[in-house]
């Protein structure tokens, strides 16, 4: 209820849409009970992905200390392409699937370079 | 082990690596035990990606059957609020999620439109 800070500390309102009061009742009560799930799926997303963050992390900061490179190529490729095939046991776009890990790759990277930089700085002290 | 289709026949081999003989076996074991981790989250992560556009599939038929618009601007304000909190609780970057969310949703609006276009050439048959 406080008013200190911006965006995060209002109460979700899961019914928020500008469709309340412009359509079907009944067809924004279905809305709601599939956006509920879909509210659902992204909060354990999000902490699927905190945890994947801080294995990599850990990635990192070894590959860091024992000074091994940053990339492993053929780790990527064997990744690539069991994504490709679990992508379609669940019925994903593989490359959907692909652009995903992608994604997610050059956050990974970005935390690696930022905990390189860290190290090195430490490692010049 | 047949060799009809290009990448996702061959059986993954958890242990890929472009490091593999070049450090010390420990340190070897160390990675391939972080990255199996890496590899179940990832599995995890592709299943609830195809549960939430099995949703949001959902939501663009319902769309395009009641001609709604194809965007919620008061639903994606309250949504990105929403993850900038349950970021933060995950120790994850509010960014990132913030980009990630956006990331998903550039293909749910793929989707949708694709399930426009049936629809409008099933209304024009």
């Amino acid at each position: 209820m406080s008013e200190t800070t911006q965006h995060h500390d209002s109460e979700y309102d899961p019914a928020a849409s500008s469709l309340q009061g412009q359509v079907d009742p009944e067809l924004m009560q279905e809305l709601l009970h599939i956006r509920s799930s879909i509210d659902n799926i992204d909060a354990a997303l999000l902490n699927m992905l905190a945890e994947r963050f801080k294995c990599t992390q850990r990635v990192g900061w070894l590959k860091a200390r024992h000074q091994l490179p940053a990339s492993d190529p053929g780790r990527e490729t064997a990744q690539i392409a069991r994504l490709h095939r679990l992508a379609e046991e669940a019925h994903l776009d593989p490359v959907f699937a692909e652009k995903f890990l992608n994604f997610i790759i050059d956050e990974v990277i970005r935390h690696h370079e930022a905990i390189s930089e860290t190290h090195a700085a430490e490692s010049n002290r």
